[in-house]
């Protein structure tokens, strides 16, 4: 194989005729928002643009392999003049996200060293990331885990080292926690996956087909858009509201959609930390069921808790029967290099679950479920250590925040790993992208959204070392001063912005 | 959740008038074939019409979830009355492999104790399982590696564990494996997966869209097809000539189908055993390459030659620039229980599919990786391991073949891990129920293949103990004069029969 990727594009994107991944010019202004019609002061309309282009690729939101509407029609959906638009492609084919060919439109890919979205490799020399929210292992708890494990191993290998529902040991497990937190249940109905995103990955092949409404959290996680999007199902967003989740109008987007699948994260929601009330669980898994939509919660936070009013129950109690499927995970809450997940739904949809997975990856590692296992065991003692941790790098976080950027609404999470601020101004992409070119990486509000919207906001993870975290928000500040957004205010801060901020 | 599959039925059915998973009557008529017309003696019309579409959920032909045809519609069809349709819908309902509903048509299921399509779980007691191609694993060099590979793990346990394109050193040992079997590569051009498989679904997902056209290997893998038809892809089979691929074949298809992707399996192909000459490499990658279809090298089985002339040079070496992407695996060649393979395509390619990753699990296990790695140092040693069990296995499935099933015709493969069996009757699917119902686990031709075809054929993977393998094939052949698939002979056994009969 030579360098080239000419045929490799030449098949993926119609010299056949058949149907190839576009992405429509009116849908790029949606998710284009309107940041980049004021640039800052030096930059051209059309590097704007190019950056806004680059910012929606890099997040994920315009999937590589994605054929850009043409020049003429982006310019006129846009109200730009060609060149303009002309000029931001060719700035973004040079800088290696655009792979232009005669004749066949502009296609979406990635440059050498360009980064996919979170969570990329480890962070390189001289980066800060605050693009992830994950903590290193606990310390020996998973070094111990993978001893013992080796030693559990033994006892596997005669066998052919299949178990695609998962380990039985591991399935007795996870099901066993699940009872102690409120969830009842059996050994059957767990299916042991490789993480909680792969759970959903599996239950949206098993439901959802080309046009299906899928309703997500706004904001809410990317990576749950982007495994709709692989599915080719349409998400429909439904605003989160201030406290907690807005019943109401999951009811009404429920009956407007008809939704065949809904995805939640009701325990210190990604990225706004917050927590679905007791009342609005029973609402909306009522709604759903009434709706025939089945209602997925991703539970991976639900153990981060720090401090605050207990739980309500898990989201799966509340449901009247078959329209809840949980999914959850060990590689938030222990280590994301362990990749053990699961998710809990009746015994039936778990074997038809499995039959999916066959499509995908056939089983997980053996000695990969034995450390779950061993975690497992010692459970209490992982969230332990993950609690101090967080506890800790949350309250580095909130003094930075307090010290250096006292404009900002930040409500601090009960639990959970990060805590979503607001802007004074809807700048959010662009402060994404000065900071990634100083070596900070950062994930802006529209990357949580189906529309590019939330360009005021910007998820702040408290997982780097209280120091690291300490000056990685004193350059955002910076950064942010220095764009502006503290002095272009254009919208009122929200009511109980002087308390969020502690 | 109490027990009810209701309403996830009912959301993924369409009560909301959004597309459902369904399969007409005209591609089921032809999924089914022909045998069931002719029942056994006592076997009435529509218990053979159960069994046969049994067949095909079992075989994962027909996935979980699919709504059947109308009783009416499938009677119409396969011109029979439509009381044989509706007892043998009785029938799979009361076995638990179907879900009526009034009004919403008949969803296949599958019971409590079914058992996927392979790879199922370990064999149960009393069971003996030939629909399984895979073997213990290497004692004690898996045993070893995965020691080595805790203490290795201590130096990434700092860090967040995630690595989505895999571990760095893991993409070195492989580049430099596949640099020293005749295919240059760098770390770059690797992406670690968890499984052929799994690298297979990421370049169907990053390629193929609904509707899109792939060309594969008839007969071919199974789950080939099921990742097809999960990203909603036809496929399109080219049957394989008697020794090596029909070059001509694949360069009419790819000009009448224009197809996207093509998969085939040039080494010990999977299920004939069969290797692609090198003229028939270099003529199918052209054809390809001028076609601008990709085309996917399935080398899961390429390290395990037992005997026969020298293998020709991988099919990527015949790639005249960037038309071939290989996926290859240590879950065959090593042990299942390592859920480790990879992708070799361009930097760029990789860069992709590991965005594309993000949507379906993000990331490998480490521990995980770092057995691939230790592995891969001792590769050798794992490789000889394996030889030397399917040499003995091999051995010990032809003299068991010879002394019980003369009339089959079966070539004796120079490496992989099964061999294809040709009947004198076509009556596989009939012969893996009639075995099934004594404990004894069979793929049929059928399986193999996207419509129905290959009754024929059976495929028997010689990778159980020699006693075993012997019991099996003992008791196979005694079912198949039960079924009287020894004298009633349709088709004359192809010239080389007894000379492939070892």
């Amino acid at each position: 194989m030579v360098s080239g990727l000419a045929l490799v594009i030449r098949g993926q994107f119609g010299d056949n005729g058949s149907m190839p991944r576009t992405v429509a010019a009116a849908s790029l202004a949606v998710l284009l928002g309107a940041t980049w019609r004021t640039p800052a002061g030096g930059t051209s309309r059309s590097a704007a643009l190019a950056d806004a282009l680059r910012g929606l690729v890099v997040d994920g939101r315009v999937a590589p392999g994605t054929r850009l509407p043409s020049e003429r029609d982006l310019a006129a959906e846009l109200g730009v003049s060609r060149g303009s638009v002309s000029r931001a492609f060719q700035r973004l084919e040079e800088a290696g996200y655009l792979i232009a060919r005669r004749g066949a439109g502009s296609t979406v890919t990635l440059p050498a060293g360009a980064r996919p979205a979170e969570p990329p490799g480890p962070a390189r020399e001289g980066e800060l990331d605050l693009s992830v929210a994950a903590l290193p292992a606990p310390d020996p708890l998973l070094a111990e885990a993978a001893a013992r494990a080796v030693t559990a191993l033994a006892r596997h290998l005669p066998g052919l080292g299949y178990a695609p529902a998962g380990l039985p040991e591991l399935r007795e497990a996870l099901a066993a926690r699940m009872t102690a937190r409120g969830l009842p249940t059996t050994a059957d109905e767990v299916l042991v996956t490789a993480g909680a995103q792969h759970g959903l990955r599996l239950v949206i092949d098993l439901l959802v087909g080309p046009g299906d409404r899928v309703l997500v959290d706004a904001p809410g996680y990317p990576r749950t858009l982007a495994a709709i999007r692989a599915a080719r199902g349409r998400p429909v967003p439904v605003p989160l509201g201030e406290r907690s989740w807005d019943a109401d109008g999951w009811a009404g987007a429920a009956r407007v959609a008809a939704p065949r699948l809904a995805v939640t994260v009701p325990d210190f929601q990604h990225p706004t930390g917050i927590v679905m009330r007791a009342a609005d669980r029973e609402a909306i898994a009522l709604t759903c069921a009434r709706a025939g939509t089945v209602l997925v919660s991703d539970e991976a936070c639900v153990e981060l808790r720090l401090d605050g009013p207990a739980l309500p129950p898990p989201l799966g109690a509340y449901d009247p029967g078959g329209t809840v499927v949980t999914v959850g995970s060990m590689s938030k809450a222990a280590w994301g290099g362990v990749r053990i997940g699961w998710v809990r739904a009746t015994a039936r949809v778990i074997r038809e679950l499995t039959t999916v997975r066959g499509a995908i990856d056939m089983a997980g590692p053996v000695l990969d479920q034995l450390v779950g296992v061993e975690l497992s065991h010692n459970w209490d003692a992982v969230i332990a250590s993950r609690r101090t941790l967080l506890h800790e790098r949350r309250s580095a976080l909130f003094t930075a925040l307090a010290e250096h950027a006292p404009a900002w609404t930040v409500r601090r999470p009960h639990g959970g790993t990060s805590a979503g601020a607001r802007l004074p101004t809807p700048d959010a992409t662009r402060l994404a992208a000065a900071a990634a070119s100083t070596g900070l990486l950062l994930s802006p509000g529209p990357a949580f959204s189906v529309d590019g919207t939330f360009e005021h906001h910007i998820r702040l993870p408290y997982t780097l070392p209280p120091e690291t975290l300490h000056d990685a928000v004193a350059r955002l500040a910076q950064l942010a001063r220095e764009l502006g957004t503290e002095t272009r205010a254009t919208s009122p801060s929200s009511g109980d912005a002087a308390a969020a901020v502690i």
